[in-house]
């Protein structure tokens, strides 16, 4: 069986449980495919509408970037995305600069770079600054499955002068944000979850909770790098 | 039992191993005592002889600094430490620019601070670079016992001019290295293993490895921070 088939054999199933309204997950249909490979730069062995990989519990990958300004008095901030509240995940909650899923050829970085250009608005000469700085990984499970997820995370320092713009609808607003802010967003309740989880992985790397005020600290980072369930 | 009475009974536990030389991992007396506590933030339960540490299973803490140069042309090296012959752990082989354990009373970065005076001459001026950047954690099984350790990390960039002195022998030499000499040193076999760890983490947040050409990116991270074996 090669790609083609086994795509069209899943999408079958994927449907037909669709039309029975068998799974709650597909309820939320995206419209839009994962390709399913055994790691993210393993040959893809068959595409899948996004809204069933938690129902098969298959690993899904995606890029996030921090977007920060760090100003003349050495001072850093963040832009904080916020959610279109029409989006159908996450409505109106607070969200990286940009994100997206891997799985459509695109490596990624070059994932990151095109959400980047797509959801907010950044020209090519500032992606140059644009740095992979590792990863998160997690599974949980929920009413709509098992989520097992590894996020990439890029860093990108932005001149002051440069404001994001929601260019695909997918943000309502972006502001930039100080440290202290953003640490009190993370701790509330209104932060996309792998979303809070990637800022607070830029917090911690760039010297803003540290084992001396965190007694956490080695928890936090084992529970950030898990496999599995 | 309050903590001097407790030390004083595992003190003679672990003396009366020695002298029935009952433990392998006893013959590598340190004649340095670590404070065992439920986590490294914890109130000290008791002292104990450092080499005795992996035959209980304990686990113990460190800290360890990258050491790096950014030129004019925005290239990036490393001080890599080579240690002493004459050291009794790892002799000759490749360290970071300093590192300790934590058990003395010290928080992490107040441990930090004290070793990269002590083991690379860095004078207080420059310690104010010194940023707190994450942590590694693992457990491995040898022929001395288990063991079981957690390492926070520190970055420093250091001006050019700056020279580390070897202040107390325990380092050889000191080296600055480009990030492409320092990925062949990791990969070879003769770098301190935690001490490689610490360096392929600061090659992982400064971008100088990416998951579009590492595809174990996930696998490293998540094995860099490990609970138990």
């Amino acid at each position: 069986m090669d790609y083609a088939s086994r795509t069209s054999a899943v999408e079958k199933v994927v449907n037909d449980m669709r039309k029975r309204d068998s799974l709650l997950t597909l309820r939320g249909w995206r419209d839009e495919v994962y390709t399913i490979a055994a790691s993210y730069n393993s040959p893809p062995l068959f595409a899948m509408e996004r809204a069933a990989t938690s129902a098969f519990g298959v690993r899904v990958y995606g890029a996030h970037v921090n977007g920060y300004v760090v100003d003349e008095n050495d001072n850093y901030f963040l832009w904080i995305g916020q959610r279109s509240k029409t989006k159908q995940t996450f409505p109106g909650m607070y969200d990286n600069l940009a994100a997206g899923g891997i799985g459509n050829g695109l490596s990624p970085t070059e994932t990151m770079r095109k959400e980047c250009e797509e959801e907010a608005g950044i020209p090519e000469n500032l992606l140059k600054n644009l740095k992979s700085v590792g990863a998160v990984s997690y599974c949980y499970e929920d009413e709509n499955g098992v989520h097992w997820e590894g996020e990439f995370i890029y860093d990108l320092k932005l001149p002051k002068s440069f404001i994001p713009k929601a260019a695909d609808n997918e943000m309502e607003r972006f502001q930039l944000l100080s440290i202290s802010k953003v640490k009190e967003l993370v701790i509330a309740d209104n932060f996309k979850p792998n979303c809070a989880l990637i800022t607070l992985d830029f917090l911690m790397r760039h010297g803003f909770i540290t084992p001396d005020q965190e007694p956490d600290y080695f928890f936090i980072l084992e529970n950030m790098h898990k496999s599995g369930l």
